[in-house]
């Protein structure tokens, strides 16, 4: 039976984005083919997409079903997700018995090498085009496993994780192609006849490569490993949080469409989800077949990961503290403003949020005038509660906490130090359970040991402190020790002196961290863009990959050259 | 004081060769800047390079005395080599206290990083055009301390070796330049003004690189790594092999002096030599100011680096197991003689050199009819002992053996099975201390548990297995527990069907292997070139890098970004 996906029709249709891709990572200017806004798709729109009615169906219709992969191995079925919102989600999913499931993945993989880099990078861009048509239907599934809302379900679940999927794909693709598939080589001898070679290079993938879901953000933090491995010949094992099974599964079942219909084994993507307690990741992880492992969670696990996969190569973003240093600003209503969405998106559940914001003791200069630490600390506060005013809006910004250990968390802040700005609930009409709130500021002071413990842990969710500091000098210091001792996924700052910019800078050069100067417009520490920022450095102990650069893919395949006398 | 290296100076000398580098690793084709034959260099030859007798008398003006080579720290000073051919060499290095000089490398950090990709890179070139030009000295200096014959010892260590440091400098500059130094981002909005953001992207070196050198390729296993991470903004701590201090040390020096010419901190490139018995490699490797190793050496010091040295990169080079599999040939003659080279050169002393021979017991077919498994091992045998028979000849092929393990090893060969080729002495008229012995080829049976104790294991040195199997199939099934088992740097294959030969590509393209197929002229396995033979693959368990891939260079720097509102 002829592909009905044949790689002509594969390269007709996607050949122009994979070049845009390429081009992007390379200039690293504004692009994206996934559109942002909700009203872009469906009839009118990205033509075959699910508009906001179908995909909401689409969704519903899923509810209490079960979602049947066609996978071997399967040996039962388990679910049990309830929303962030309140809902439980009521879909079961094929439990698998990985002494079936990986060798029959691990089969797969001759086929999917022989293909060759392009073809890989192809079908890979036929799913995230499947996805992307699905954006609706999958935006109620982040929503409704992630807590975030509707909105941010939507762009950060689907147009930027895609974005992000196709940016590791076109990595992928370069990284592969640097080296030619053949070469001849004719070295001279004198006088004697030239040593002539033929020699073939093959980008062969090391085995199977799992990746281990968050809760938080199942796609946005999955797609870039999913689609690195695959792209450069490795069967992917998709083992999602026990929470967020849903937006992962979806993912899984289209990639294995797609599959099939270019003509490869759908078991070249499969799903691993648990049982409740089965804790089945640090079993896969061991697993010989494991070759590759992508990770986003707490940095115990991560450590455990990075310990004892030995057999693997293991990409991890773990905990992290960001920091944020206030020395002075030209914009002081822009940097308020700018602050409070930050610390509000999601709830502080992002693991770009800034936690850490260290203010002189004697106050900044800005173009309203000095403002003293309390000034500056009770005009942040003052903004947030302007922002989150409106419940509507505050609804639209929290979205609801992920988890009751994020609610302990933000319920035991009051503690640790002076509370600047108090949480409140808000109520969510739609969703009645939900537990929505907003963040909290608690003051604490950078000299004190006590208050160490504090603002040098990540205090995952809308907790953020605001440390006072002696000098500016001293805010760098206390950055400096953050990001090695803790690690930073983003660091921000502020000031109108380029020698306090110019030292920022240095702190990040040798902690390697990213940073964000003078954000008092729409653009917020917090979100990065594929094809242009890098999400996280790779060189702190919050992450030891970066989203996306060429170390992210170019361990996933190994060159074999066979070398032929010519 | 102005550099009297400056980077337009040295764009001058050497933008043409780093663009000719970069022009190779992408097509793969022949290319060296670095001549092979000794009559290159010297007055008429290669500008400013020291000639046959100036290279000489360098070399033994440096014999017996104190190389000072100006680092901070130097709390003592020690030595002891012995060359394999005999005389001691007496050269006294600086013994380092850590905690002074690690401080000071690390110090030397920030301006390196800020010179960018282009002038590190040029520097590189610099250091090695130095380097380039003691070809001849250093040829002696490498003769003596691994106990390579001279001319081996002058192509492998002096233009083969300048070619792969050149080759990683090539790899770093691309891989570090295919981020942009800065970009303008601009998101449209609609009708509203579009996000605007400047960006820069900073390749910063991750801290300082220890280089653990070898014993038997001081420069050709040291160079890589070493340029690796100096091109991409890390210091470099070298630590040689006790026995193979020379050539690196003046290595060091070169570099040293360059950096300063350039304007640069010496301290970017220093030496940590060790007292006897002190095991200086594992106290250096697990300081936390080491963030990258790399490491050729046993598999149980190289799996105690990736064990324990967590905080760092660690790339290794390790043991293994190399194969060559015999089906079937048109070339019977060139085949024996290409083998019969490949086991000889260097007494078999190379990381790539051939130790099991996997021929069907009931013999190949050939181009000179039938071939019983009794008549190839004769053959192979009979074609060593022909190459080797004249003892001139056999010195200049084997050099001498590199210590009394090696020595060990091969008398303990004939206990292992029939002994097919029996090793001999041969007498090195220069040298009379010079141990220098034939290779041995021992008959084992690949059905008998026992001998799999003998062919499974690394036997380094000049003893290879003739290892007799049921049938090519048999060989491919053992070749393949082989690699993954065991590892192996090199597989080689000589067959006339396209069936088997496929067969050997798909369990090297499985396990991840460089092959050799039907090699029977003047290029041999164990053998590769920089710029278009990749050295290892860094997917099986004798090493975890290759020379030179993207995945060598791109985690040895990270990029930090800094985003300002534009």
């Amino acid at each position: 039976m002829a592909a009905e996906l044949s790689p002509e029709k594969l390269s007709e249709i996607h050949r122009p984005t994979l070049d845009q891709a390429l081009d992007a990572i390379r200039t690293r200017a504004y692009w994206s083919p996934h559109p942002e806004h909700p009203k872009a798709y469906g009839e009118g729109g990205l033509p075959g997409s699910l508009g906001a009615a179908e995909g909401k169906a689409a969704f519903d219709a899923v509810l209490g079903t079960r979602l049947d992969l066609g996978q071997p191995g399967t040996d039962g079925w388990t679910g049990g997700e309830v929303s962030p919102y309140g809902p439980e989600l009521g879909v079961e999913y094929p439990h698998a018995d990985p002494d079936v499931l990986l060798p029959a993945m691990g089969a797969a993989m001759g086929s999917w090498r022989a293909a060759g880099p392009e073809t890989r990078a192809l079908v890979c861009l036929e799913i995230i085009a499947r996805i992307s048509a699905r954006t609706h239907e999958l935006a109620h599934a982040v929503m409704h496993t992630s807590g975030q809302a509707f909105v941010m379900a939507f762009q950060a679940g689907g147009p930027h994780a895609q974005d992000r999927g196709l940016e590791a794909v076109a990595y992928a693709y370069e990284e592969q192609t640097r080296t030619p598939r053949s070469a001849d080589w004719s070295k001279p001898q004198g006088k004697r006849d030239p040593l002539r070679l033929h020699k073939s290079y093959t980008a062969a993938g090391r085995g199977i490569s799992l990746l281990i879901g968050c809760n938080t953000f199942p796609t946005w933090n999955g797609y870039p490993g999913l689609f690195a491995s695959l792209a450069t010949g490795n069967p992917v094992l998709v083992k999602p949080h026990p929470r967020a099974v849903l937006p992962l599964a979806l993912t899984v079942q289209l990639a294995r469409e797609v599959l099939t219909e270019a003509g490869f084994d759908p078991n070249l993507v499969a799903l691993a989800a648990e049982r409740p307690g089965e804790g089945i990741a640090k079993t896969l992880a061991i697993r010989p077949e494991i070759k590759i492992i992508d990770y986003t969670g707490s940095t115990a696990f991560g450590d455990w990961l990075e310990t004892n996969a030995r057999q693997a190569q293991v990409y991890t973003e773990k905990a992290g503290v960001n920091t944020i240093v206030l020395d002075s600003t030209d914009n002081y209503r822009g940097m308020l403003s700018n602050l409070a969405f930050s610390l509000s998106l999601y709830s502080g559940q992002m693991c770009t949020t800034p936690q850490n914001l260290l203010i002189p003791r004697d106050g900044i200069t800005t173009d309203a005038g000095a403002k003293s630490y309390e000034d500056v600390v009770a005009d942040i506060a003052e903004a947030v509660n302007g922002l989150l005013g409106d419940d509507a809006r505050a609804n639209g910004l929290l979205g609801a906490l992920v988890n009751p250990d994020v609610k302990a968390r933000l319920e035991g802040a009051a503690a640790l130090g002076d509370v600047a700005l108090t949480s409140r609930p808000v109520v969510n009409p739609d969703f009645p359970d939900a537990v929505v709130r907003t963040p909290a500021i608690v003051k604490l002071d950078g000299t004190k040991p006590d208050d160490g413990a504090a603002y040098l842990s990540e205090c995952f969710g809308p907790v953020s402190f605001a440390v006072a500091v002696d000098s500016t000098a001293d805010a760098l210091d206390l950055l400096r020790r953050t990001i090695r001792e803790k690690g930073a996924m983003t660091v921000g700052a502020y000031t109108t002196s380029p020698e306090v910019e110019r030292a920022v800078e240095d702190v990040c050069f040798d902690e390697s961290a990213q940073l964000s100067l003078n954000l008092t417009g729409g653009v917020y520490v917090n979100q990065t863009a594929a094809f242009s920022d890098f999400h996280g450095s790779g060189g702190n102990p919050a992450a030891n990959a970066a989203l996306c650069d060429g170390a992210f893919v170019s361990n996933r395949f190994r060159v074999v050259e066979v070398r032929r006398q010519a």
